[in-house]
């Protein structure tokens, strides 16, 4: 088979006190290998992490020059001789995440998310220095492990945001037992917790959703919520005391009332804190866990299997997000104001205008 | 059968700046009811949570004077009419919860110590009003769910700190799955922590233990432990990443290299800290747990059930307490200088001097 295209062009950012000032630059893609599938790149969600990162909540960027996205759906346009899952011309994504080991008891246990030697999918380096760079872009390759196959039923923009929002809030969904007679809180109606609801109510629990904004309950509900609790309301909790075993928060844990959140959960029960905040959490005091044996924990997106997963009762259950914008990909610059903003509902999505 | 008496005599305190100040006065004793044991105290430990109460460190005191103490044992005087358990004459013990409602959902299902009714051994108030007292004391009357039998074999200087600092320790244990196969971590070798690694050990876990303290490596390595980690060497948790199931800390939250610790667990694994701190965690980020799905929590002393499991363990397998000194309850102000200055390695225990 003939050698792949060795280089992309993407939309990046080298200061992170302009992260709106994208330039355009040619680079290179990971060195090909038997196992990689490289694809042209037609959306990319834009998720907070690529705030985060670009803005330096995080920290100082890792490269140079940064090309954010991790939320991809392309073509495929090459596969290595050893990839059998995908061919050339299939619809893909890929995620938050293009490589680890493979071969630690967390790869083999289908956890290759926590793998000590993962690669995130931008602001990071290959193994050989190659520097990882994201779905602003007109393509990207990665191992074929880190490659979703996009079933039918779901749209290329609409797939887009699961891979990254959608996979964060489905694994640890799964994880902790969400399904029938199970009650489910979740926190934090943005990008991630709306397609939360849609999975937790798909999963078969019964799903309560805590809100600071009294607007969304609409949404809430015509996704799949079967109660909304406004909590800046006093004594908001009082009513779902003992009530929830698992509590999923998608909002910054620092913004949230985490000692009435913790109050709700049964005994033994446990809080999934999926938003990473620039600040460590404050003010949380072991007294609001011990009331209940509860504890605060976080997660880091999923593994293949659960996007697989995923997708598949999306595709079955019509599970999608909302897309409040799809935007250009050299308007990535308002994206990112946006979201920084809080000027964005659910999700906006950048669309391939470099190719 | 006779009416029980009402009063009891025993050391409070009334101001928290004067926590050594110790004053003996006669008080009322629980309102009797046909469930009611009370016993003639023998010996009562002496707890971190009597120092965080009587010093103020988790606020004000909660009645005007104060007798702390619940990890007490001594001889029934009188049984209700409905106590079928108990008989005057035998052996028993109180912990650190003498009620609860008896008939949520949590006291139906052995989590009394998490019915949010619940009273505390002192520093509370029963339901009528009457002040709860603790063990420093001549005697203590409570309902029978909140007493236990002890056993033979275990004698009852040695069994007293077993009820708050033993069930403490072994309730999250047995709760988190501590047995064969599993590898748990104990942090911090004190009073609470010296049994839990007994308990952890005759559970059948393998046992590594993290304190800052190398001077008690030979100590740990006798109670059970298989390995000794001295948190202060730099890299002392790479040897331990992704290897244990649990991690249990009975330290103070805010003195321990939190994220270190954490990054030692599997997968979604769990650490429960049960030392309970007078000021919130700090510096805790969400990221130390994205990296394993890990997440920390608090637990509440345990439940009837829990005590007399612990109990049959402890009278089975030699397990108890290493008390560093018996001292006369006059001598309560010492013990209690001792236990803030941290000069006590395991625990201290008070013997009657009043009755």
């Amino acid at each position: 088979m003939s050698a792949p295209q060795t280089t992309a062009k993407g939309y990046g950012i080298s200061d992170t006190k302009k992260y709106t000032d994208f330039s355009v630059k040619e680079y290179k893609l990971k060195t090909a290998s038997k196992d990689d599938v490289t694809l042209d790149i037609e959306f990319c969600g834009v998720c907070g992490s690529d705030v985060h990162t670009i803005t330096g909540g995080w920290g100082e960027l890792g490269n140079p020059w940064v090309v954010a996205g991790h939320e991809i759906v392309g073509t495929v346009t090459h596969v290595g001789d050893d990839v059998k899952e995908f061919k050339v011309g299939q619809r893909v994504g890929v995620g938050a995440q293009v490589l680890s080991c493979m071969k630690c008891d967390r790869c083999e246990a289908d956890n290759e998310q926590y793998c000590p030697e993962q690669v995130d999918t931008y602001n990071a380096k290959f193994p050989d220095e190659v520097e990882a760079q994201g779905g602003y872009s007109t393509a990207i390759r990665t191992h074929q492990r880190f490659v979703f196959a996009i079933p039918e039923a779901i749209k290329s923009e609409e797939a887009a945001p699961m891979l990254c929002a959608g996979l964060t809030v489905f694994s640890p969904l799964v994880r902790n037992g969400t399904g029938p007679g199970k009650t489910v809180g979740i926190v934090g109606i943005g990008g991630l917790g709306h397609l939360a609801i849609q999975f937790a109510h798909h999963l078969g629990a019964k799903v309560i959703v805590f809100s600071h904004s009294p607007d969304k309950k609409e949404d809430a509900i015509s996704l799949g919520a079967d109660e909304f609790v406004v909590t800046s309301e006093d004594g908001f909790a009082d009513k779902y005391f003992d009530k929830l075993d698992y509590i999923l928060s998608a909002a910054d844990a620092n913004m949230i009332p985490l000692g009435d959140l913790l109050g709700t959960l049964k005994v033994d029960g446990r809080m999934t804190s999926v938003g990473l905040p620039d600040e460590p959490w404050k003010g949380l005091q072991p007294q609001a866990m011990a009331s209940n044996a509860s504890a605060l924990g976080a997660s880091h997106i999923g593994s293949k299997k659960e996007v697989n997963q995923m997708l598949k009762l999306a595709a079955e259950k019509g599970i999608r997000p909302i897309i409040d914008q799809v935007l250009p990909m050299s308007q990535a610059g308002k994206a990112i104001e946006a979201v920084k903003n809080n000027d964005v509902r659910y999700r906006f999505v950048l669309k391939q205008d470099l190719a």
